[in-house]
C-alpha cells in the first residue's frame, strides 16, 4: 500500500471541502487504487494540529469531521488546545513544525503541503518545503503571482508543483497547457473567460440589460465577493492570466500586466463605501458600457471580459469577439479557455465549464494530490 | 538525467510523425526538463529494428530520419536487413526480442512500450510486457477494445498505461476522465461527437445537403476512409465508446453496444463495391435522414451522430441534441465531448477541438509518454 501523507494549509471554504472529499473517498482510494491519502496536519492562519506520530498516525474520520465543524463556525484551530492525542502548535511554531515533519517524512514515503488558503503568508513556508523537495498542491493563486523570484523558488522542481484549481477551478487548464508544451506543440495564443461573475455580468449586459443592475443582481445572487469591484477590478483574472504566461514562459510581474478595471479609480475602495458605488456609482457606468456593447453588436460581435495571452502579450480586459465562437457564445458563469497552437491552428482547444465553487476547486486539488502518486513510495 | 527508453510500434502516418516530433524536442527536452527520450528499437508489422546496445545507445537523429523516409516510401524494415550496427529482427523473432529488451531494461531504467499501429496483432506483446512492468502509451484501440479479458490483461498497472490518442487524437478526454475519477466526482453521463467525419456530415446535411453530396465532397477532401462506410457504420466511435465506458467502470464487449449504421447491412461491403455505394446505394439514403433533419429542426433541435454513456447504457447513433448545446452548435469536423458529474450538473464540462490527424494523435502520445517520466530513473 503507497501511502501519501498531506498536510493542508487552509480550512476555509476549499480546505474544508477537499478534507471532506478524502474522507469519503479515501478508503475507495485504498481499496482499488492501493493508495493512502494520510492528513498528517492542518494548518489554519494561525496554527497547526498535527497527528503525535507522523510516520504511524493520521487524522481519522472523525477528527476531521470535528475540525470541519469548528472551522466551519468560525472557530480557530488554536481553540483545539488539547484534542486527543494531537499536537496544536501557535502561529509562531508553525513554520518549524510543518518543516521538521518534512524533513522527517521526505526521507522516508515522501510528503504533499496543499495549500488552500487565499493568503500570501504562505509563500516562505513553501519555499521551504520546495527546497526540501516535498510536493506541493495549491488552489492558492497568491504563491504563484508573488514576484518572478518567490516563482523560481517555488517551481523548483515542476513535477513536485501541482496547481490546476488555481485557473478555472477543477477544469483540467493547467494540465492541457502542460501536455501540449510537453508535445513540443506550439501554443501561439490563448484567451480565456476566466471569471464566473465577469462571465455573467458581460453576457447579461449583452442582453441590453444596466451594468448596475446586473451588479446587484450578481451580488444578491452570491456571484460577487462582497465588494463587487474586488471582481469588477479584474485583478484575480489578472492573477489567474499571469499564471498561465508564466507557465508559457513569461517572465512577467503581475504590476506588469494592462488590466482593465470595469469602474474608474474615483468609484474606488479608498474613494467610496461598497454602498456608495452600489447605490451612486456603477450606474454612473452604465450608459458607457451599453454604448460599447451596441457598438460591437454591430459588427456582429459581443464583449467579453477576457485574458490575452501571446507570445510578449499578456492583457485583461474587455475584448469584442466573434458573437459565433466559443468565448462569444457563452452564457452563465462558465469559465471558457480557447487555445491556439500549432496542432490547434484553425479551430481552436476549449475547455469550458463550471470554474468556480468550493466542491469543484477542491475536487481538483484532490486529483492533483492523487496525480503525484508515482512520487511517493 | 533522467532516461525513458522507448519502443515505437506501428510506423505508419502516426508512429512516423512521433518519431519526428521526438527528434525535433528531445534536446528540449533533455536540455530543460532533464528527461531523455531515447529510442531503442522501432517496430512495423515485420520487423523490429533494434540498437546494438540497449543500455548506452539510441537512434539517432539520421537514423530516425532514414526509418521515417523508408516507411513513408511504402518499404517494410525488413529490406533494411544490414543497417549501420542496428540489429533487425524478422516477424517469428519480433515478440521475442521486445521481451528480452523488456526483461532487462524493466530492471533498470524502465522501458516504455508505444503502440501506434492500428492492428490487433500487438495485443500479445503488449499483455507480455504489461505484466513485466513495462510502461505502455497507445494510439491503437484495438488493444483496449478487444475482450474484457483481454482488457484485464493491459490494465493490470492502470498508472503505467497511458492512451490518450485513442480518443479525440491529442485531446485531454481521457485525462480528463480520470482527474474526474479520482477526485471521487460521480460521472453521470457522457455524450460525445468523436469522429470528426460524422460530425462534418451531420453538420453538411443539417444545412439542407444531400447525405450523398455530402459523403462525396468528405470522400474528395480526404475526410473519409477509402471506402466511406468505414465512417458511416459507426464501428470506429464504438470502439472509442468503448474505451470510455471501460474507464467508467463498465464491464462491456465491444458486440454488447447498439451501433447505429448510416447504411443498411444490403449495402454493406460484401454486397456492393465502394464505386457502387457512392454511384447508387448512398443517394437512396437522402429522404430519410433529410426528413430526420427536418423532423428534429421543428423541435428546435438538430441530429448529431453521437456516443451516450451512462451508467448502465454505451450506444452510439444519431440523436436529437438541442441546437443551442456544445453538440448542437459543433460545425465541421472538430470533436466534442459533455460530461456531466457532481462537479458539472447543470452545464457540462466541456472538451473541443481537433479530434484526429496525425500531427495532434502523435503530439498526444508524446505527452503521454512525458507523463509516464516519474515512473523511470
Amino acid at each position: 500500500m503507497k501511502s501519501i501523507p498531506l498536510i493542508v494549509m487552509g480550512c476555509g471554504g476549499v480546505g474544508r471541502q477537499l478534507l471532506q472529499h478524502i474522507v469519503s473517498c479515501r478508503d475507495i482510494h485504498a481499496l482499488h487504487h492501493g493508495v493512502r491519502l494520510r492528513v498528517v496536519g492542518v494548518a489554519d492562519s494561525k496554527s497547526l494540529l498535527s497527528v503525535p506520530d507522523i510516520f504511524t498516525t493520521e487524522l481519522d474520520d472523525h477528527s476531521i469531521g470535528e475540525i470541519c465543524r469548528l472551522k466551519s463556525n468560525g472557530s480557530s484551530l488554536s481553540s483545539l488546545t488539547s484534542y486527543g492525542d494531537y499536537q496544536v502548535f501557535s502561529d509562531s511554531e508553525t513554520i518549524t513544525n510543518i518543516t521538521e515533519i518534512a524533513s522527517h517524512l521526505v526521507r522516508s514515503t515522501g510528503l504533499a503541503v496543499v495549500d488552500c488558503s487565499a493568503s500570501s503568508d504562505t509563500i516562505g513556508i513553501l519555499q521551504k518545503v520546495a527546497e526540501m523537495n516535498v510536493c506541493i498542491v495549491l488552489a492558492n493563486k497568491k504563491p504563484l503571482t508573488s514576484s518572478m523570484e518567490d516563482y523560481d523558488k517555488l517551481v523548483l522542481h515542476p513535477r513536485r508543483l501541482r496547481h490546476e484549481s488555481t485557473v478555472g477551478a477543477g477544469l483540467p487548464v493547467i494540465m492541457s497547457i502542460n501536455r501540449l508544451l510537453s508535445s513540443g506543440d506550439t501554443i501561439h495564443r490563448i484567451v480565456g473567460s476566466l471569471s464566473g461573475t465577469l462571465g455573467y455580468v458581460m453576457s447579461e449586459v449583452e442582453d441590453g440589460k444596466p451594468l448596475s443592475q446586473v451588479v446587484k443582481t450578481a451580488k444578491a445572487l452570491g456571484y460577487t465577493e462582497p465588494d463587487p469591484r474586488d471582481d469588477l477590478g479584474g485583478m484575480d483574472v489578472a492573477r489567474k492570466a499571469l499564471i498561465v504566461a508564466r507557465l508559457l514562459g513569461q517572465r512577467l510581474e503581475l504590476d506588469s500586466i494592462k488590466v482593465e478595471s470595469l469602474y474608474p479609480a474615483e468609484m474606488g475602495p479608498n474613494a467610496m463605501s461598497v454602498e456608495d458605488f452600489l447605490a451612486n456609482g456603477v450606474s454612473q457606468l452604465d450608459n458607457s458600457l451599453a454604448d460599447r456593447v451596441e457598438k460591437a453588436a454591430s459588427s456582429g460581435n459581443v464583449l467579453r471580459y477576457v485574458c490575452v495571452i501571446e507570445s510578449s502579450r499578456c492583457e485583461v480586459g474587455i475584448q469584442e469577439l466573434p458573437k459565433n465562437s466559443a468565448l462569444g457564445r457563452l452564457r452563465g458563469s462558465d469559465n471558457v479557455l480557447e487555445v491556439y497552437s500549432r496542432c490547434y491552428s484553425e479551430q481552436p482547444l476549449i475547455i469550458q465549464g463550471a470554474g468556480a465553487g468550493n466542491d469543484t476547486t477542491a475536487a481538483g486539488v484532490l486529483a492533483d494530490i492523487l496525480d503525484l502518486q508515482d512520487l511517493f513510495t
